[in-house]
């Protein structure tokens, strides 16, 4: 299933063809450059087909004629010289030691880690090879998975196979900074459930949720890392089954399920493996708030713009989201997950969420 | 080894113990009150004999004589009886869920989290009982650990035995928020490495420091929580390792340290179980910005007065500290562990770590 040999080579073969490039420009005659889809927000567009956020036509040629634009390829050189042996001795390294690597670099050496991360998602849009088949890896995920869900992590010391209910404890499984290592092997579920807070995600391991209601769920930690959004997409398209997101009721956790949903305007470039179009939005709902009467705060004025900035945002514009954002704007509330437990602890999970699965039509055993 | 049932009823008898008073108290005709350690600065004391922080003899009486303390005791009394029926059910609940929960307490219902917390922290100080046994947990907490150790976790679904180099995948074994319910079976280590960041962890993982030299690794994630000081703290105990502190190179990252040695301010009810005083800090030492040429930045204003406060803490006041901040202060520089990729990505565990190990008398295989 993950043919190792293949994806190395593929992923070398894509970084030369750029330094190739050069050296046929130089031939030629040519000042090298580098042409590269700008990621502006004008160069955003929503794919009505797909339903995701992509880059649009718009590309920007960069050519070594002034120093600063020699300078960025000369950078690039490097990073390229630099992956290939990596990705040839199997080596992994994080975005922070590969920027503190460039130190060696002399006139390359990256000024910060933002010029360095943003040439690696050059890289990415050039190549159409992701980081991760670079064995770029960010500083830390942290998200976990728990529920009823067969998986095989490739790891240096040999494959593991691990089940995500009886071989883990009740933090759950740890979710690696590179999925592209995981094999999705069997399952035993209705419906996944992505979760925002900590504080949900183990309230609904402690009520058994998952054994319940067959549901496999995933800790977001608040807005998703990229390994996160990859693992629900591979869970949908290899199984098949409805992805929920479970968030907080402010204009912010909207954000995060429009990121699982929809993509991001960072990560347009690969939105057709990060993003999970059919997601659904579970709660908490602005109509929520009032219908079962949860504690909640006063939207302040950060909040009200951030819901505003989402009726002309395009992952926003259909009647149900136009609803709930007018319904929250006019309450001028928002409320927390964790606000269901003033109705008890059993509530969300006996009532709430159950309620709502069977509104979003998802079919439970 | 986990006698449930009897730290169970000890968690009630000494939270029951509390109320009892008042009653005591409202049948002699006095008013009911609480007298508990005041935690003011003014009244932490560093601990020679035991060399961590703890609250000092200062106590505060307080009566039901204003609304305000009537109402904190009608609080206290609600948050007992919620705990009681709690522990008695088996269930376990969030430090936000109890908040929540008190919207159904009227009079009682806490303003804020913050004092849903202190109260908590007060309780924990009354009863000498950890919340951990009162069944309420924090928000989350996502430290790992990965090595050769042996663990059994006793969760709702029974207990589960993990190993932590063959069992789990690369991230490693997810710490839970209460480690009480650890049992700490066997190990094959001759040192624990707890490590600031989440790409120092993966290095070393990746370089398979934990097999060549019998490492236990442990990624603290900053300032580390106190299911991760309380599992350093028990792996001490249990087995009598070296736990070793590895962190960046800049005074933020010296406190690290100290919690994980001294205990904190906030938790000095409770050092005696949290601190490891024999902890050794690893580095990165401000010696060795210089010695090995690392990346740096320059101190800004903050970190200055940061070095010089801790000039005056206790915690810092020996020969080797009062020599390494005198040193950061005239190069006038911090460095982040990762920037030691900047002499290759085997240097650190290769060069760096085995000689700080032997500078510290840890023995090795």
């Amino acid at each position: 299933m993950i043919d190792v040999q293949n994806s190395k080579k593929h992923a070398i073969d894509q970084l030369l063809r750029i330094s190739e490039r050069w050296y046929q420009q130089i031939e030629a005659g040519d000042i090298p450059s580098i042409s590269l889809a700008t990621r502006t927000k004008r160069n955003l567009a929503y794919d009505e087909e797909t339903e995701v956020w992509k880059l649009g036509d718009l590309e920007r040629n960069r050519a070594a004629v002034t120093e600063k634009s020699a300078r960025h390829i000369l950078r690039m050189a490097y990073t390229i010289g630099f992956l290939k042996h990596q990705i040839m001795e199997d080596r992994s390294s994080t975005l922070r030691e590969m920027y503190y690597i460039s130190e060696g670099w002399k006139k390359a050496k990256f000024s910060d880690q933002h010029e360095s991360n943003m040439l690696v998602e050059d890289l990415e849009i050039l190549t159409d090879v992701q980081r991760e088949y670079f064995n770029l890896r960010p500083e830390e995920n942290g998200a976990s998975i728990f529920g009823p869900i067969e998986l095989r992590e490739q790891t240096r010391r040999g494959p593991k196979k691990i089940h995500c209910q009886d071989d883990v404890g009740e933090a759950g499984y740890q979710i690696p900074t590179n999925v592209e290592q995981l094999e999705l092997l069997d399952h035993d579920a209705d419906v996944v459930i992505a979760i925002e807070t900590g504080g949900m995600y183990a309230r609904l391991i402690e009520n058994k949720f998952d054994e319940k209601f067959n549901a496999i769920l995933v800790h977001l930690k608040g807005q998703p890392a990229r390994s996160t959004r990859r693992l629900l997409n591979r869970i949908q398209e290899r199984f098949e089954l409805p992805i929920t997101v479970f968030t907080d009721g402010d204009p912010w956790s909207y954000r995060i399920f429009a990121s699982v949903a929809y993509g991001s305007i960072k990560s347009a470039h690969i939105s057709d493996i990060l993003a999970t179009p059919s997601a659904l939005f579970i709660g908490v709902q602005p109509s929520d708030i009032r219908e079962y009467n949860l504690p909640s705060d006063a939207l302040n004025e950060r909040d009200i713009s951030a819901l505003k900035a989402e009726l002309t945002d395009p992952r926003f514009m259909t009647d149900y989201w136009k609803e709930q954002i007018a319904i929250q704007l006019q309450i001028n509330v928002k409320s927390e997950q964790q606000a269901f437990a003033s109705r008890g602890l059993d509530f969300v999970t006996d009532e709430y969420l159950p309620t709502r699965l069977v509104d979003l039509g998802v079919r439970l055993r």
